[in-house]
């Protein structure tokens, strides 16, 4: 109830749905790069305070959702192993960023006039 | 994993944001239309399961971030008082539909193209 002139913006989000349900979203993706960066799901977890059952979780979903798997598991190996983004999750990856930014052109010539 | 071609959709939320913070969504603008409906805060706050408390602070909050208020309380009479939206609610209420509606739009085709 204030006279003072308010300027008001457009926010969104915006995710990623296979038939079944949900693919990815923002989360997802940077659980995605967490896992490239960390060579492993552990760590990639850890990274963003995500627990591993949660992480694991996610990327077995991912991989069910997709055609072809978006992260791989190496077996064996100091550590027990590590695990490395496919081709397919970098695609997935690039594909949610172009789309965040189609939406975001929009929400923000939406936001240059807008007005109660 | 699944060589089952699959399908996937582009999903979005959006909110409007006042300079220092959130001002509607979708939950705001079900409650004006529940109070618009009910011509009460506590009518239309029970008609979606939130509490009187809760449903008090989002026309609070609302109309502070609004030159005008969205809903106006009505002193007195039975029952304690009623309470009517605004022209400023209506248009509010609009105003998410439309961008709501044009983001849909250019969700939907996205959707058409998405291919992993």
């Amino acid at each position: 109830m204030s006279s003072v002139l308010k300027k008001y913006s457009v926010g969104f989000r915006i995710w990623i749905s296979e038939e079944h349900g949900h693919f990815i979203g923002l989360g997802r993706v940077r659980l995605l790069e967490n896992i490239k960066k960390t060579g492993s799901i552990t760590k990639g977890a850890k990274a963003m305070k995500m627990s591993y059952r949660q992480a694991w979780q996610m990327v077995e979903d991912m991989n069910s959702r997709s055609e072809k798997p978006l992260v791989e598991k190496i077996l064996g190996g100091k550590g027990g192993g590590g695990a490395v983004l496919t081709e397919t999750g970098e695609k997935a990856i690039k594909l949610f960023y172009r789309l965040d930014e189609k939406v975001m052109k929009l929400s923000n010539e939406l936001s240059k006039t807008l007005k109660l």
